[in-house]
């Protein structure tokens, strides 16, 4: 154990063969002790699913340039959870992060992804933690500048108090650090992903789908995550677990003259 | 295809087998034009998981009291999008409702829920949805008042406007009608799980661990999903999916100070 070094967990939802998941440690080593766990496969779009009907492994590995790591058959959720309460048996951790995902995470990807799921279970137990994200799904994706990034966001939050039970959702345009323009601290997006189902037919004649899709974002204004990208810059949105609509409260508020009768 | 109904959408995450979803079916057929589509088994905590990496299939099947419904492989999320696409091709849906879910889903469960995960889903496009869920974690729960409840609300959210991009998070508590003491439109009380893992060993002296644990709230005051409830009444909570911590842009604006130096 080592001491008055930050204790970070790293973790992904692309799996530990995932080229994204090795430049998010090179980026984090140089700040602290540093404990790796990831999926065995790809996780990627598990949301904030858990793993409860099936018994969950973990064990631990090398990599190919002698960095320890565990695997796990877990989500990234159950990944963060393993961390606290098996590997390091409640020792507090100062960060997590996860990534760098293969992908863009901005807008309504924020939900579906497996990466920031992660950052959100830290979030609940108020771990500071970082979700990063890069606009390209290539397996074989350039990390330079999201190294670049990481390195900077990472020292920096390290070093400045973390607001209770909120996390980052870090998403780097797909540039080389020159195209860069800066950082700018965003909100979500409004959007959606505009599914197109593709239709086949099994070697039985029996139809299937596959998913497919693409995001459609409105309300793009200048402060808004895919504006900030849009515009090479690197959106960091600032995301809470609290999804009630305060605004909405009064316009259901209607549904409370509900009264049984008592007899 | 009638006219003039409303087109209601049911789906869960417990599949097809449970008694939730038939109570909730139930509860809507007064109440307009009903298409079942739900998992072909159970799908708890699968959060806003979508199935991309096998194909998706949907089959028709009729219940024993001969009801037509669908059963897919998929997840809540996807059974909203196969239920959009494939089966109601683009049609204008009014509703979605999802559950009613053996089990709370209130405070941090929102997030990790199948069941409102394909509310939620529904609200991306702008579809009214509203997710139900029981404080009965049993097979056997007795869904009696959840039924009146759940007809309730539908009825009523079907006759007033439906704020965009909403949806409702209804939680009902375990007990005879007799004994609720209202509705209450809440907030989501801050909480998370507490995990214990629970550590055996398989036939071969290996370890492995079942996810286990509890809800710990706090912040429980009377305008809380988990103080409502406690308290005997149905929770209604207005859910957004931006998940924007917007009280803490400024905190992380000192971000924003990062140059690359171009040359």
């Amino acid at each position: 154990m080592e001491k008055d070094r930050p204790l970070i967990l790293v973790t992904n939802d692309d799996g530990f063969e995932a080229a994204g998941i090795w430049a998010l440690v090179e980026a984090v080593l140089p700040h602290g002790e540093v404990v790796i766990i990831t999926p065995d496969g790809p996780r990627s779009a598990m949301g904030h699913a858990i793993t409860m009907n099936v018994p969950l492994r973990i064990r631990e590995f090398e990599s190919p340039n002698g960095i320890k790591y565990y695997r796990t058959n877990g989500t990234p959720s159950d990944c963060v959870k393993l961390g606290q309460r098996v590997v390091l048996r409640d020792r507090k951790i100062d960060l997590v992060v996860s990534g760098i995902n293969h992908g863009s995470n901005s807008s309504a990807s924020l939900l579906y992804s497996g990466t920031m799921a992660a950052a959100i279970e830290a979030s609940f137990e108020g771990i500071p933690a970082i979700g990063f994200s890069l606009l390209d799904y290539s397996e074989k994706a350039d990390f330079t500048a999201a190294k670049i990034i990481a390195d900077y966001v990472v020292k920096k939050a390290l070093a400045h108090p973390f607001p209770e039970h909120i996390c980052l959702n870090v998403n780097i345009p797909k540039s080389p650090i020159e195209g860069i323009n800066g950082i700018k601290i965003t909100k979500q997006a409004h959007g959606y992903w505009h599914e197109d189902m593709v239709e086949r037919e099994d070697a039985f004649g029996r139809p299937y789908y596959w998913l497919t899709g693409h995001l459609v974002t409105k309300d793009c204004d200048e402060n808004a995550c895919q504006c900030a990208l849009d515009n090479h810059y690197v959106s960091i949105q600032p995301v809470q677990f609290d999804m009630t609509a305060y605004k909405h409260i009064n316009d259901f508020k209607y549904l409370e003259q509900w009264k049984i009768t008592k007899e």
